[in-house]
């Protein structure tokens, strides 16, 4: 940040009033465990360069003589452009400090060459703001794997893209820091600290779509994978005689809930080759047979995929979210109960849509928490 | 410990010669973060209370000219009681500072009354040596719902068993600390401590026997799950058309893999009401087509289980453990092997035998833990 050395206790306050705020500086040492006295000492340059705001006091604080003027994050200090990479297009917003979406833009893809897609996320970035002076830095949320710490796009999203060296490119090409992180990841981290995972110890999002992904918050922090493989929700086992999956696997929840094989099953049960999946809607809706058990079988694969992962680490929460998945609750939820052992039933699942925006604005999220000293980039 | 002050930082440095020793004061340094005069600090004190020893210098350093004297921790500083409750008997072991297992006996339960029990507990301590002279503090591990923090047996493991304050009891009738643990999660802080999991920051230890349990290590730490429960791998479903479980689920891994599943399938096929497990087996190495198909089918089932955890997870190590598990060892591989996602698949099992002696020996190695600081008790 301008003018603010982030030692680790300057990034826990800061964290901390950006997730809880307004909060009291009390409440600050009680969560951080720093002394009154220290969060005080790191709040005075943070506040002093304009990140910080001290709200009017509304009353005393209970049991206290000195009146307690509780701490928020100034929004418009700062602002950061979200980058989500898909088929065809971009999706962009430009987000404010707190993760607030100001503005948001679809851009068509001209292509799909490195070079195209870095042109065009400078073009994107450039309609939000001039560089340096609007936008402060660059988050760009890939579907593909991606190692985060080099900013190294290893596999996907786009035909022949592999170990793409994307945040030095995003970086020459706009002149700000840029992160890039997989797009699963980048949504549990909005989550985690600007949604449904803020103030949870551990969490789990599953998003359900074109494939059926899991991004994990295990003692606050992202699971990351022994071999960087984790979250894979989508390749759990459920059916022992169910469909061969791409991975080589049988019955994988994937193989029986993503889009694709949802459709498949419909255009193979009712003979039109060319249905899509709005199309394959519209038939549920009218009480189709077919398009009905296609659904009904995603739905419980998906509840039984997030029961397996409840049971084996007993997330506080879990959020539920993706395009098509306000089809398909009725079903997993009837799939989840039964299957969630004991206490671990108590686990609320959260079923949420998910507009493209969200991708763009967890794309923000990851590069404003990079800002603060949370994480590469 | 005694004379000794556990700061955080000398837990830190036991911990690390506890179960990286014997290890020089540089190495030390490196593995904590602390500076090396603050490892030296450090030392001191525990060294003066008999708890390491310096090892003789073999040879200077590389690169340096002052002699390098390793530290390693002095087994025989303090010794405990480890005890597995299991049904109709105690499993106890006298073990060292270093979980080194200097003696065992099995002691016939005569009944299972909380007063019988800890009666039974005292007795065994006893045998080991003379409370506070040879013992110095008792685990014990039990297979069912144990709330480590307040040691209180929720659940289990004789009927009847609700809310035993069991480590006050045992406390009160040893004059001696106690620590209680649930044996799955016992038996995981053992082989994370002196076991495989030594050194990895993700682990997974797996058991399958009565039961098919799991314990997960994330950056370090166990997993406790948000609402108490946490490795519930036996209740992941793995089989959509698979057998009814008792936790209301179907195609549990434990529905399928469990031994007395394993045994009543084979029952139900060749009509022997009266056969046990170890028949069972021996039916199996004669070519009994059944008992064959019976342990291929749990062997699959565990396999299914232990890829769904690893897809998720993504741990660097996984210890499959039980009685019987290597009739199992086969099928289990050929199952994991294709059903693994992408680097995953790098993530190494470990298939061992685990003598019941491998229970107590757990439950001293978390009072160990225990007396260094690390964990309630
Ligand atoms: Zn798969
Ligand atoms: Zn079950």
């Amino acid at each position: 940040m301008d003018r603010v050395t982030l030692t680790p206790a300057a990034t826990a306050v800061f964290a901390t009033v950006l997730t809880r705020g307004p909060i009291s500086r009390t409440e600050v040492s009680r969560v951080t465990g720093l002394s009154t006295a220290a969060v005080t000492k790191v709040v005075r340059p943070i506040l002093a360069a304009g990140y910080l705001d001290e709200l009017p006091v509304g009353r005393a604080s209970a049991g206290s003589g000195r009146p307690a003027a509780p701490l928020a994050v100034r929004a418009d200090r700062e602002f950061f452009a979200g980058v989500w990479l898909r088929a065809g297009e971009l999706v962009v917003v430009l987000a404010d400090l707190r993760a607030g979406v100001r503005a948001a833009h679809r851009i068509p893809l001209p292509g799909t060459s490195v070079a195209a897609v870095v042109a065009a996320v400078a073009r994107a970035v450039a309609v939000l703001g001039a560089p340096g002076a609007l936008v402060r830095r660059v988050g760009v949320a890939v579907p593909g794997e991606v190692d985060r710490g080099s900013g190294i796009v290893r596999r996907g999203p786009y035909p022949g893209w592999r170990d793409v060296p994307l945040a030095a490119l995003v970086r020459e090409a706009t002149g700000l820091p840029a992160t890039v992180e997989n797009d699963v990841r980048a949504l549990t981290v909005a989550e985690q600290w600007f949604g449904e995972g803020a103030g949870t110890r551990s969490f789990a999002l599953v998003t359900v779509g074109e494939g059926v992904g899991c991004g994990l918050v295990v003692n606050g922090a992202l699971v990351e994978g022994g071999y960087g493989v984790a979250g894979e929700i989508g390749h759990v086992p459920v059916d022992d005689t169910g469909p061969r999956c791409h991975c080589g696997g049988r019955g994988c929840v994937e193989a029986i809930a993503a889009e694709p094989a949802v459709v498949a099953r419909i255009r193979a049960a009712t003979g039109r080759a060319a249905l899509d999946l709005p199309g394959a809607v519209a038939l549920a809706r009218t009480g189709d047979r077919a398009a009905l058990e296609s659904f009904a079988a995603a739905g419980r694969a998906v509840g039984r995929g997030i029961a397996a992962m409840v049971n084996m680490f007993g997330p506080e929460k879990v959020v539920v979210t993706g395009d098509g998945v306000a089809v398909l609750e009725k079903d997993l939820r009837a799939a989840y109960g039964p299957q969630a052992f004991g206490a671990a039933g108590g686990c609320p699942l959260i079923v949420e849509p998910l507009p493209p925006e969200s991708w763009a604005r967890a794309a923000a999220a990851v590069t404003i928490m990079a800002l603060i000293g949370l994480g590469p980039g």
